[in-house]
Formats: C-alpha cells, structure tokens, sequence
C-alpha cells in the first residue's frame, strides 16, 4: 500500500500547523508537497480512492468483529465556498457509506445552547472502527462565536483550553483527529459566490450571510490563526490545506485520511470460529 | 433524465408483488424487465449513477431550502449474502453522503426490547429532502421473529397489520417506500458462503449462525412470502428482486431508487434572496 511519488513531502507534514504557524504565509493557490500538476491530481485521486477504501474496509471488519480499537475523525473547518461539501462528495464518498458517520453541526439549537459549547460535539464522536466527518464543528465557537463576540471575550478565551483538553481525551480514547482547515483567498471566494447567484442549479447554495461574513474575511483569518495557534497539539495537529485549487485540497485531504487510516494499521480479524468445521457444516447443508 | 431503453418494463412494474405473489415462481436468476446482459447492465449501473446523483442533488437542495416535502426510503431484506452490502456499497454510494441516512437495524438492545417493536423504526425515519437506506428493518419481528418463534403467534399475527398502518402513516407524511427483498437461491448462497470461509478478507463476514438461519431456507420463503402477502400495499409496495446475479440486483435496485426519487419530481429552489442585490454587494466587498 504505497503513496503516489509524486508527494515530495507527506502531507502530513507539508501541511502540518507547527509552532511558529502564520497563515499568512500559506499561499492558497500553492500545492504544498505536491510535485504533479491537475492531471496529475486527477489521476492519484483516482488511485488513492482504491487504498482509502481498502484501510476503510479493513477498519470496519475490525469494528464488526469487535477488534477495533481506533476511529478516524475528519474535520473540516473554512470560510464558504472553499469546498468542504466537495470533499464530503469526493473524497468521503468514495468509500462505503456504512463505515462513516457524518455530522454537519448548523447554528445551535435552544437545547444545544442550554449546554456547554462540547455537548453536542461529544455525542457525534464515531463509534471504534468508523471514520467520522465534522462538517463545521465545536471551532466555530472560538469563529463566529469570536467574530460575532457570540460569547464574552473570557469564555472564548476559556474555550481554547477545554478544546486542547476535550481532544486529548478523545484521542486518548482511540480517535486519530484529523483537523483540516481548507483555506481559500478572498478573489477565490468572490468568484465561487458570483457562480453561486449566476446558475440556477447553484443557487440554493448562496444565502446572503454569506457577505455579511466575507465583510469580517480578516477578522475571521485573525480567529483561525489563533484558534490553530492554540489548538494545533500533538495529539490533534491543524493542517492547513490550500484551497484554490480544488483538485489539490482534495488530493491533500485524501492522503491525510488514509494516512491517519494507515496509522491505525487495520488488519483483517482473525475468525473467532473454527474455519474447517464451519466448512463442513456448509457443507451438510 | 430518460431512463435506458434496455428497460423493456420498468423495474417498478417488473418487480412489484401484487395480489396473487408468489415467490416460489420468481427464478433467482432471471433479470425481469432488462433485456440486456452483464456487460450492458454495467454500462446503465455507471450511467444511472449519474441520474441518481442529479434528482437526489435536487431534493437535498430542497431540503437545504426548507422546501422538500418528501423523502425516499429504501428498505433492504434479504437472506444473509444476497447483497444488501453491495447495495449500500454500489448503488447507495455513488451519492452524496449528505443526503443519505442509512440504518442498520441489528438485534434489538435491551432498550429497543422495552418498546414496541416499531418504535426504534419510527425514530429512523428520513427527514424531508433526504434518502434513508434501512439495512433489515421491522420486518425482521416477522422473519426471524416468527421462524424462530421470538414472540407468541398471536403477536406476530398483529404485526403485519401494525406494519401496514405504521407505513401508510409515513406515506400520508412524505415518505416513497422502495421495500426490496433481494431474492438469492439457497445454491447460490452456499457458493457465497463458501468464498467467505476461504477468503482471509472475507471470513470477517461470516458467522456461525449463518447456517442456523439456512438450515431453517424455507421456513423463511414462507416467512417472507407471508410478510410480503400481507404487507404489499399501494403505499407501500414490496419489489421481489432477483439476486443471484448481482449486476442485476444493483442495477434493479438503483433503478427503483430513481423512479422514487423521479417520482417526486424534486426541482432546484427558488432563490428567497433578490439575485440581483446580492450581486451588486458582492460586487462592492
């Protein structure tokens, strides 16, 4: 099970938010890692989907057979438009839809509100043996919740904490986070929402928010650079994936799931039954 | 959005158990209504993917917008290596993994015991705008239920009437039933049951009460040809699909997906926003 050698440098690592981070420094037109080219792209995409869906499979036996011991958990956090639906759609989608358990955290509701911001996030981590996607998750609270000051500048300031804290346990319990920020320029964006309002079938995706946030785009890069900052650990790393291009992010973000899926070295279950004499009783039937 | 001529009958009306069904007469190997063979059905299985892709695209843009009213299930029984993982596998996930809402309904828990047995059905019903996959369902508490006698006789005699009235309800509501029994013969089983012992990556598949259950094959024909009698209904009709070649179970089987999905004639939404005002502040940010 080999990555394709046109990755220079892991992913993993070419992406990987370190101390010292700036975003700022992260072009999101660039292609971190990568030495081939769109076709390129396509074609290990492609390729990559067959090793994905091979560790999946693998990880799911285990969870079937209660040998499971880890989960991989995929979060995506970006502005719009920078193309998490089409990693859900591309990259997630190509393997089988009964190993992933998908969770699109919207505006919280009344009874989300009533509890503390991680309420909701603890109840959606996926099962051993599953692959977990969050689309949006508890960052939003130090995101929005910073930007639109949602919450008093201390209980943003305490929310930093309690994530290092929330995440260190969870990954102690088995999860593998794999934290993806899909990050995309301002030019980018202005032209994916004039594609929004120009075709019918796309349409649906714009809501006018969606100008009132692009209005905060550098408070809300100042919110993601501290919120990687302050939550990029050991135990759950931030990778920044450029997002312009999106044949690059989806290349980037598949080979950071199937190397977090690599990590846990899934194995075929031993049977827990005694193979020859199940033979013979097939065989008496 | 045409369907492909090899289709000589639709599937809907090829499969669909009417009054007078008998399962003893349909040949696990036939093809009803496709007048091609293996190389044709993979061709339409690749093409329908896209089809299904596009109508379910619509609905979950509806959704999105709050205008969806209804929503397709598909409800999967089968005997055990008829395919209903294929299914979910080929046909299920050739779709975003955002519309779709899969369940699968293991033994009961302890909980689940304490109710009735429809309770833990009615809490997975799909919400408007999406597909929900049920992977067994309800009608185990009169397969199994009744082959293995897991509740008086009386009980599961009040069941299949319970079943009829529970499902209209969810039709008077919004929800297209596609109830499939993929139909596999007992030979064909032992051949697959057969591969999943010798294959290091398949025998996480197998259990020994597999073969508790076949040696019980045609209590179950009677089972399901009894269940499929009486709970065959307008609202919710049953589609006998033919599994022994499994090409032509997922391109059946994607097929009733698509008439359903056609059935509710899902359009792209209407924008709520003034397109041409929202242009304009793009423009200005």
């Amino acid at each position: 099970m080999t990555t394709s050698s046109r990755w220079s440098t892991a992913a993993s690592e070419a992406l990987r938010a370190r101390a010292g981070f700036a975003l700022t420094h992260v072009d999101p037109r660039s292609t971190p890692g990568y030495t081939g080219g769109k076709p390129d792209g396509v074609e290990d995409l492609a390729e990559g989907a067959t090793r994905l869906g091979e560790l999946q499979e693998r990880l799911f036996a285990q969870s079937v057979a209660g040998t499971a011991e880890g989960s991989v958990l995929l979060l995506l956090q970006a502005m719009d438009t920078a193309g998490k639906g089409g990693i859900v759609r591309n990259v997630v989608g190509a393997v089988d839809p009964q190993g992933v358990e998908l969770a699109a955290f919207k505006k919280p509701t009344d009874e989300e509100l009533a509890h503390d911001f991680l309420w909701r996030i603890g109840r959606r981590l996926p099962e051993p043996g599953r692959i977990g996607v969050f689309d949006r998750s508890h960052y939003e609270d130090v995101l929005i919740g910073r930007v639109r000051a949602l919450a008093p500048p201390e209980e943003i300031e305490r929310r930093y904490g309690a994530i290092v804290d929330f995440e260190a346990d969870a990954a102690a319990r088995g999860i593998r986070w794999v934290k993806v920020m899909l990050h995309i320029s301002r030019e980018e964006q202005r032209t994916r929402l004039a594609e929004r309002l120009d075709r019918p079938d796309k349409q649906w995706k714009y809501n006018p928010g969606d100008i009132d946030e692009r209005e905060r785009w550098d408070e809300y890069m100042t919110a993601y650079q501290v919120a990687i900052e302050r939550t990029s650990t050991d135990a759950a790393p931030w990778h920044v994936v450029p997002a312009d291009r999106k044949w690059y992010a989806r290349l980037a973000v598949q080979e950071l799931l199937a190397d977090a899926l690599a990590g846990l070295d899934p194995h075929w279950p031993a049977p827990d039954y005694d193979v020859e004499r199940e033979k013979a009783r097939l065989a008496a039937t």
